[in-house]
């Protein structure tokens, strides 16, 4: 089932179907989902983002983040996975040299490499040293995204001397453990556990650039990441209200005061769609605008400039934010729609709530919406980082 | 300061400027704005609805909605009496016969008329009765948006056998007595007052059609109605927004305890100001929605089926609601980010909260929001109406 | 650890205190809590409702409540049971004869027995025929707390005329199956599955009443179940509320942009606590309210008239609306003031949420507004039901 | 009329219905209420708080700020001017020597002092100068509610070496200029205005104390001011209540689509109702331990400590809080059950929002917020100062 060319999206659409059957079960299991991230190496689809240039698919950011959306809208954690393979490529894309391009993103369509993350830069626990030609990086990880079962990790760390790299390393070097230890109340299949580094060599060659992590352009890297969150809490918002629809349809009962026959004609029922649809509609379209202003910044590449960057972290951010609140408001009222039988722990109906709650903590809504009033205050951008 | 061609864009921004410096005062003493009507009548932006073919400007409704944005944003009455000229034009072009719309479209352009309303579907207490080759038309209407100083009047009326009629009339025909009884809480120089017809003579050629009111097509004034109130209420929150940021900005005072040195830094007032913009940005995104999908059923004439008027009229309703939403929220914490001096009554900054509280009542957003969550669980469209 | 008298309270507390230890890893493994109900059993709480003439502490309906509260800060499933003891008790005390209140109390007493609740007025799948000098039972109740492992089943049942009645059954009777079957997201050790009944044999005196479950004063078992509802909420609240305190004390970070050495210092964090803590302050205030009403009509005894018992069901709904509303938004936005390291399973913060997001919707938060707004509107009551 | 011993409550319903006639066309031309401020001159409620032994009522502060209430629910200015004539009282019974108490409390009763406040903490342009034995006061002090037609003023003010001071003085006094500049949109008859000071006299004996403005008991005063708040805002969410019901009632029409005869039977209306009983209701409960609480601290005198007065401290701004946001929210949302017809400006509805929203600036409800969620996060009680 190899996806190339426009056939990747009926690929896609496969795959998401084959999620959906699990998905429930695997949320409970917890754990490393390796059938399912297999899957997704046979699929093709990781080399969406790869450039046709090293025989990747050279997908758009608008499709390829459509593509997270939808499989997020049936399982969130392999749509996390799937689109952090795609956000380490694109962080190979910007931070990497020609040369470190050509032969990362070949060997990931060569040998289909699965992409790991040990990128937190909240966590300064491993540092590099320098040790003969090369360096030995020691230290650990936390929130290590898709690292087990990967072929390749990308790593950051700091220097003796304060200064920060990142560096992409086969998973299976001498010293670096995966540990299984990612057992969260949602995500549960993200594996977004702790790696830790014990004297592992790492060669010149592999520390990513120039130009590296720092500049204009680098930096859209922030951006990246936050749409991947925004992309997923969409998807996880669009699939509860998908799910909430079809059960209040086929299954919930009339309030037995409600003077209606059928849950569909109830008042209050249709209000609270009402409202969901209002506040999804609206993130949606956010989406859109978001989506716009990452590819014009993208596609401006080195000519990159501060407006241009800002301006798309701003729209990204904007809909992250109403997708967020969108998505915690339908997972959690999603019940007054379906009612008591909608509990039952076959439907899973909490894991909407489990997964976005989760993920939305990544980093704080308050200051997202801090960042926004001050741009709308001063006309100031936010400042470029990790997470803005 | 006429308008014609691409020319029309700068008279807007003249005009806007001018009922802005005015707009607080008037708002104080209500009644009717005779000076900034003329106004409005001199500048030609009268005409921008009427085809070019008759004579007028041509514009797109998408041009023209956004022409009735930025006068809210200052002016939210004027905004409201210049919308519902094109509100009337439009409804020229979806009732009136090919005959009609010659006479009545280039009488418009040729005296300059400014067009009022009498249209109110609500309110059923005017009837039609025969009289020799004509009629005679006897009873009132409440609500008549600019009535008072009009040229002419879209008049709304049953006949004996319960048949619904649109006609068009001088306001100055004999019988016609246009009340000066519009002192409301906001909205209060839209002079949306009280007319009375005692035996007023109407002939055969000026009740509108064929087609008339009913059918597919003439359904979209329910379309341009339900839009003139969204980009109303978007426009009241950019207008309140603007007017907060810029206090804030030169007018705040910090908080004692707040340990900042100008209120700009405030880490609450930042947050406000990004609930703020998130909201106002969903709904801005919607609008754009919205009004496309209005262009799309427009354009596609008497075309038109149930799922291109239905799909118009979803995206008119989510984004009316977003915007009425974001609008009241802004228009009442405004003042937590400008603090106790912004309520002087020489910044007339309730206005914002009192003119959107009003005109957000035209039909109750309660209804909307079933209407649409109807749609999303149903797929059924709202049935079209006066109101939906 | 029997519990007589005063020294219930510090009985209680240390029932408490072992729930607390296991509550986490119990609501993983869901099932039958049955060391945890054999320790309410030993506790001698079981008979906190139980009048002194029969051999019962006696306490006040504040006092049980206040009992019921406390456990639901630790363990809303086994609070859950033990409150539903005592609205069995209650139901008892309300529709039973002299006589049976004599035997079942005191049996009660001298067998220590734990009732379950078969008595769900929605499921009206049970029936009961004349046979011989008694009846026979048959059908099937959903959502019937308690039956495992209790002793004795409170069942509603309709007789062929529609007559309604409830037993007081042993769950031993020949004929009745507690079914293992509840498997959902929340108070997952309720064992709120399915009991069967076939062919079952009931006595006339088991059959309760007079009075039977009609009659003001009967009607106040809706007012206990709603408060227990009610209570339970507000407990959830209390110790999600609890537990984000102290996390965010012991193990929160500051978030890099804040500017602060300590989650307790950031301005966000403590905004959102003092949000927590207005809402469930204002939850807690109604809950004394409805306490008291509640006491003040059940003391009335069989003089308690509409008005005695329409104040008390107000009291009871606007309570438990606020508690709910404060509850889940705390169960939610407790994670943005503790971080993303408190998704970890290990803490089960989830928990507040699935529990109180499943028991919130015993019955239709729209529908107890919808009571409470016409009481305000027109002063009339709620109509007593087994819902209101 | 004047009101002694039980007989003040009849008085005061008396007054209150006297206001309620007039308060919508005061509400409009502003300025100063002379006719209704003499009422209450002449009514004697004006020494509901003067002690006993110096003539006057005695009312508890429970009784008094119920009072303050009662008047906020159809006149919130002239309740916020009685309630700041007790405010006073209340400062000198908490400031003032023996002495000074009983000359000052004495004068009210004797000659019916109305005294008016000048006393803004926040501005800092007022300063005291030693001349002669005693002192020269000028600058200027803004929000002086109740300044105009006062007989007494109580004056904060610098001296050169930052010292803090209170004065008593006449306001007839040279020197003293009371501006008749209020004009804001809410709380319009409140006479918020500006009072200059221009080398006025101030002898030593008229500068309160010992004990004078520091201290434990003396800080209750911002307990009494912050009580004054939330009364106001309760009173006023109460009365839009009262009379949003008597609309519905008599005068609002079912929507066309709603399917029900009148608009008590709406599904909407009866949610919103039931929606502002709960927010209200909690907000009345809190009310109630908030003034237990300051009562509580009140009697203690002088023994009051930390945590009595932090008690009642939290018990208040937890309260205040509440109302605001239970006020804002009916306030906006009236308009929804009653419909369009309720914005004419005859019934004045918008005057609760726009009393509310003015009066609740007073101090940043964003900081009140921030206070108790640092105490519930670390249980240090707000620090005492004249905000909270």
């Amino acid at each position: 089932m190899k996806s190339r060319g426009a056939g990747w999206r009926s690929v896609l659409s496969n795959v998401r179907g084959q999620l959906a059957e699990t998905a429930v079960a695997r949320d409970r299991s917890g754990g490393t989902a390796k059938a399912e991230r297999d899957l997704l190496r046979r699929s093709g689809l990781l080399l969406l983002s790869v450039p046709c240039e090293y025989g990747g698919i050279g997908a758009s950011w608008i499709d390829i983040f459509g593509a997270v959306r939808e499989l997020a809208q049936v399982d969130p954690s392999l749509a996390h996975l799937f689109a952090f393979q795609h956000l380490q490529i694109g962080s190979i894309l910007l931070y990497a040299s020609r040369e470190q391009q050509a032969s990362l993103l070949r060997g990931t369509v060569e040998q289909g490499w699965f992409w790991g993350n040990a990128l937190n830069p909240r966590d300064a626990r491993t540092h590099l040293t320098a040790d003969g030609t090369g360096f030995l990086l020691d230290g650990i990880k936390s929130f290590c995204s898709g690292a087990r079962d990967s072929d390749r990790l990308l790593v950051s760390t700091h220097d003796a001397r304060g200064g920060f790299h990142i560096a992409a390393l086969p998973t299976v070097r001498e010293g670096i453990t995966v540990l299984d230890d990612w057992d969260n109340m949602g995500q549960r299949q993200t594996d977004s556990g702790t790696v830790s580094f014990e004297r592992v060599a790492v060669a010149q060659h592999e520390v990513l650039g120039p130009p590296g992590p720092f500049g204009t352009r680098a930096s859209l890297r922030a951006c990246l990441a936050q749409t991947v969150l925004g992309m997923i809490y969409l998807g996880i918002a669009q699939g509860a209200l998908e799910q909430a629809i079809t059960f209040t349809r086929e299954q919930s009962r009339p309030w037995p005061g409600s003077g209606v026959e059928t849950a569909l004609e109830d008042a209050y029922i249709q209000q609270h769609y009402g409202e969901f649809h209002v506040a999804l509609a609206g993130a949606e379209a956010l989406s859109e605008r978001a989506l716009a202003q990452l590819k014009a910044a993208w596609d401006e590449g080195d000519k990159l400039g501060a407006e241009g960057r800002g301006e798309a972290a701003v729209a990204i951010a904007t809909f992250k934010v109403a997708a967020m609140k969108a998505g915690l408001d339908i997972a959690t009222r999603l019940f007054e729609v379906t009612g008591a039988r909608a509990t039952h722990a076959r439907h899973g109906f909490d894991r909407y709530w489990r997964n976005l709650r989760t993920h939305s903590l990544h980093d704080p809504v308050d200051y997202k919406l801090k960042d926004l009033g001050c741009f709308i205050l001063t006309g100031r951008y936010p400042v470029p980082g990790f997470y803005s």
